[in-house]
């Protein structure tokens, strides 16, 4: 039977073989007679699996031993008080600079304002006017020669790539002061250079497993600065110094993810992975630039290979549009409201047959209507 | 084929018709073609899921409406600083009194220091002689008559079931400040009264559903005194507001849980399964009392009706008695590293056949080395 094709910004669509062995092995897990549901956190099964799952994130991530890995919880919105909780205190100051890009990370910012002096160094929150052309707030990527940094900072925060505006940015250079990326939406989409990135979180639920688990990266000189106001179970220094295990973590979550890994491995690993991303995104891009009935108003050299939102230029046809689609088996299409229109999220899982049966479809949709 | 017992401590036996509806459904729910793990959680189908799962635990604690039911993250420890962030600034003084009566109140009531002032109001980790006999250390439960409760605290902080120690207290009576209970290992064990008890929360993998989930409930009356430094995915007040989706929640673990309330309403709800527990209880501590082999050191009027810690009177034949148990079937039954021993933790998914097939070969064993 064919699966429709799932385009949800997250939770989002899975490789078929991940589920298939999650059903295969929901009753026993490797003759175990045990659900990895009912695992003790500390027994050597799950054990087996935890550092399996580490593992192969390091392996894919091509991540620095002097790193720590940490599988937490509560989203990458948690992380938006998390964060300052741990990192701010590395100077006396308390100050921080964040990098606004588009609705995550302006939310960053501003639940990190009772943690300290946050300052924002650049904000695309604003319409701009980029190579004679015309931008709408959060449809750009403020340039990194723009930022009004402050040498004193204990961090600075940036967001990857924002799913609600379709904006990506990973080209980082190396700062005086900590780099801290929000990679929620296109972590293991496309190799990430460590030399100059310090701490990296992602929420699952996009390329790297289910919701509710939340990977955290860190530079281990880093760990030990957490104010003591920061409750222990998201303290990174105990997170770090007990395997992820202050308290029972999420275990089908990262067994989950531990079979994302494993399934990013055997299509290549990253690299490969990007290469699919790109002629995914391209063959999405490429159909909207050419058309007239359709149109993707983010800045091209700024746009997201993960998330791709469009409008109809006929507003009237939104809602025909998504009913036609849902009968199709092209789901979940529908755009957020604070832009209006469609968004398709490709990530890793969705295959290049997805994003042509999406295309195909918006064409003969033109077809008919425009 | 038979599957083993498995008397972890938690994460714990699931129903198996729980985890064969789960492998069922796992490429496709309910005709969706997704997995639960691939949806939005703002999609009509899991908000299907979610309610149903509220609805659904509503009826089994028969949760007066004047509760809100949260579905959030972090385990039971997270809510050591969540629950002191979310209620401490309920009166000005910011005090608040704890019961700690085992391991896990006592790091509840360590973890809250940051918080307030925090008084402990009765404890019982020290010896005690009760009715002329000697109890070690958080083998007893502290009577309620002899706690110094203060009449400005914020709230009252008690565990209700002691994992580790084995102990479980359930009768509160009314108090003139709110009472939170720390209910992880026993609730849906048993009936709750909400007349007196304002607040319970509880880590999910012990009789709710699998690690990852907390749940929370709590009367509405209490929400609105959060800290401007709690998290906003861990605000009471915000969760309340927004169906437990400030962000992302973890989806997949809640309709775990979902599938968990259906079969806990299909064997009769609380009532019956208190009933099945009781008899499962009886049956262990029955044959531990007549048995000079093996001893439980806990109050008899304390003893869990969850966790039955053991202990063979020659630790010498401990590591024995491990390995021929796990040869029969019978895993995870070795205690924690504090108590010692042996640890049978029999929640409500663990059948009367599973106890009956543990004090069938403890009485085998007992016969050839006894």
């Amino acid at each position: 039977m064919m699966r429709p094709w799932n385009f949800s910004a997250g939770p989002s669509v899975l490789p078929v073989e991940v589920l298939e062995r999650a059903a295969a092995e929901m009753l026993d897990w490797q003759g175990s007679g045990m659900s990895v549901m009912e695992m003790s956190h500390r027994g050597k099964e799950f054990m087996q699996i935890l550092q399996e799952a580490e593992a192969d994130l390091r392996d894919l991530l091509q991540l620095p031993d002097d790193f720590a890995v940490l599988f937490t919880q509560g989203g990458a919105q948690a992380q938006n008080a998390i964060v300052p909780m741990n990192l701010i205190g590395l100077k006396p100051g308390r100050k921080a600079d964040y990098i606004v890009s588009g609705n995550w990370s302006s939310k960053a910012q501003q639940d990190a304002t009772q943690f300290g002096h946050i300052n924002i160094a650049a904000s695309s929150a604003v319409a701009a006017k980029l190579d004679g052309r015309e931008y709408k707030p959060f449809a750009w990527f403020p340039a990194v020669d723009t930022w009004h940094l402050q040498a004193d900072a204990s961090y600075i925060h940036v967001c990857s790539n924002e799913t609600i505006g379709g904006v990506e940015h990973n080209e980082w250079p190396e700062f005086d002061v900590p780099l801290v990326v929000d990679a929620s939406s296109n972590l293991l989409s496309r190799p990430f250079d460590f030399k100059n990135i310090d701490m990296l979180y992602a929420g699952a639920q996009k390329n790297a497993g289910p919701a509710g688990l939340t990977l955290v990266v860190i530079r281990k000189e880093l760990l030990g600065a957490a104010d003591a106001t920061c409750p222990n179970v998201f303290n990174y220094e105990l997170l770090a110094a007990n395997q992820s295990m202050v308290n029972t973590p999420a275990t089908y979550s990262i067994y989950i993810a531990g079979l994302v890994y494993k399934w990013l491995k055997q299509q290549g690993g990253v690299a490969q992975i990007e290469k699919a991303n790109i002629v995914k995104a391209e063959t999405l891009y490429g159909y909207l630039d050419q058309s007239s009935f359709y149109v993707n108003a983010v800045q091209r050299s700024d746009r997201s290979r993960m998330n791709v939102p469009f409008q109809l230029r006929d507003a009237a046809l939104d809602s025909v549009f998504l009913t036609e689609a849902d009968q199709r088996g092209l789901l979940q299409l529908k755009g957020h409201k604070s832009v209006g229109g469609m968004r398709a999220s490709i990530y890793n899982a969705m295959p290049l047959e997805g994003v042509q049966a999406l295309v195909a479809f918006m064409k003969e949709f033109e077809q008919r209507h425009g």
